[in-house]
């Protein structure tokens, strides 16, 4: 009998907290401690355990693979969170806010070594392979990245340029989990790659969601405050789509709020006029269209997996629980 | 016939030259091209290949586990060149200040995925073991960075602290290059202890001779201005020595020095100063005693290996050219 999502979610979070790593030097081991316990989802080593289940591996055998998975993305955080100048991660200070960019590096640093050192670690077939996706991926992370803090200056950032940067930064992670856990689990090449494309697919799909639900999310339910990304001006799916379609008046509206400085605003206004140029351009629709054909996409690579249907389910259900958020 | 450190530096070097990147995106790849051009004694990995040669291995086998850790070392460089503030390596314009912060960071981590993805590659024996000895030597080079910041600012750092760090810092990732290119060539675990002391003890003898230097070089031989580590207040073996022997007027008088405020004394007046209070005290002698020490051990380990006499004369000489450096 395979373990709900749940139930892994819990077993990943209690072998994180059993992770050793040394006492010495403080300010090095202290803030790896930290960040791994500011808790999360828990979703990129719960993918990595269900590939394993649905090849029949426990989820114990594979837990080692797991946490590499998860101390790698928690170290992209950390780095990432230097870059962003962000003060809180998960309501908590930052590991640079509360220590020092310095040490957050350096213990980002270690936390990536870490995460090889788990994977080595981890019994399993085709060793080598699950390796290599995972270095590749961790290559692409970066390049994400990269991409991501390219954008914030450019001028003109396509959508699919927008497409690319984002299965990079966020996609390419979720279809490496499952990879490395069904290749550990001596899944066929085939198989591999249909499950690494359903996690990429389904990646980008919720990406794209989250662009949409931070402007029309359910405030009470979705429990943020609407509209952080039209007053950072950030490079959505949503604002690159009104970009590229808007003309004449719309066009010299929307460029008349990217271009006012923060502080000469009401805030409230800006959110509320945006979002009537989205509505009048029909960007949530495009946006909506675009997630729902890459969710198909996803389930067509699901699909594709040869093996029973029945132990497809729970990634289907996650998969639909996914795309379920409110909005 | 085994090569010579001379062709061993140059055939790296033309590796190193020959390594591919992606073109895109260019603000990721290009400071790691950038980094890896600037040059240096390649000596990690000419001490990789050195190991393979002394077990039969020709370089070109062992390439990729020597480039990894040339790689390696460059992406520690450019993470403790962004801590230390550090405007040039080498001659040239550090990646931190020719681009951003941000940009040395992410083209760090990229590095560092690559350094692992290099020693994947290299095909020899006992590849888990070598990657394990890459691993935790990673680790150890991190704990060394964090220890050496820790000192900046900590009001007594004790000599086998200091020595413990740059054991930490330095020593252990040439101890490290000669155990992953002897354990890729089969050698026993014996042998690849014994080399791995070697190299440690090594490392740390020339980092003292280091601290020497600094204080004691012919400035024209050694074309570096005398005295950097004195004008900084660095906690180096002689600074830790000198404090911890003076007493009276000594102590008073070194105190007052490492007191002063930059740019409220004469900077030529501090060095001949302090550099009189190391006299006084046999900073020096104590410092000689101690490299010698080392170094006598690192030639202890090297004998320990049970191998010809003959193979070991390579590293025997490489040992023997490093630390006849100009004093």
């Amino acid at each position: 009998m395979n373990q709900s999502v749940a139930e892994l979610q819990q077993e990943v979070e209690s072998a994180l907290s059993e992770l050793e790593f040394p006492q010495s030097p403080v300010r090095l081991y202290e803030p790896i401690r930290y960040m791994l316990g500011l808790g999360g989802k828990r979703m990129r080593p719960v993918l990595v355990l269900m590939a394993g289940q649905m090849f029949g591996r426990k989820p114990s055998d594979l837990m080692p693979a797991a946490l590499a998975v998860e101390v790698f993305h928690n170290f992209t955080l950390l780095h990432d969170d230097i870059m962003d100048k962000a003060p809180l991660r998960r309501g908590n200070p930052t590991v640079h806010e509360r220590w020092s960019s310095d040490i957050a590096i350096l213990s980002g640093d270690a936390m990536f070594v870490k995460s090889v050192q788990l994977l080595m670690a981890c019994k399993g077939e085709n060793h080598a392979v699950a390796m290599e996706v995972f270095l590749q991926t961790a290559l692409e992370v970066c390049e994400g990245q990269q991409y991501d803090m390219d954008f914030q200056t450019e001028e003109e950032v396509s959508i699919d340029r927008y497409l690319d940067m984002i299965r990079l930064k966020t996609a390419v992670l979720l279809g490496g989990s499952l990879a490395i856990g069904a290749t550990l689990s001596g899944a066929s090449k085939e198989a591999v790659n249909h499950l690494y494309d359903f996690g990429v697919n389904l990646g980008v799909a919720f990406q794209l969601q989250d662009d949409i639900l931070d402007v029309y999310a359910d405030q009470a339910k979705f429990g943020k405050q609407a509209g952080g990304d039209i007053l950072a001006n950030k490079k959505t799916f949503l604002l690159l789509t009104a970009l590229s379609s808007a003309t004449g008046h719309e066009a010299s509206s929307l460029n008349h709020w990217l271009s006012q400085e923060e502080g000469s605003y009401d805030t409230g206004e800006k959110v509320q006029a945006v979002t009537q140029l989205y509505n009048t351009l029909g960007v949530r629709e495009q946006a909506l269209t675009k997630m729902e054909q890459l969710y198909s996409k996803a389930l067509q690579d699901l699909n594709a997996v040869d093996i029973q249907a029945e132990k497809k389910l729970p990634l289907r259900e996650l998969a639909d629980f996914l795309m379920a958020r409110e909005n």
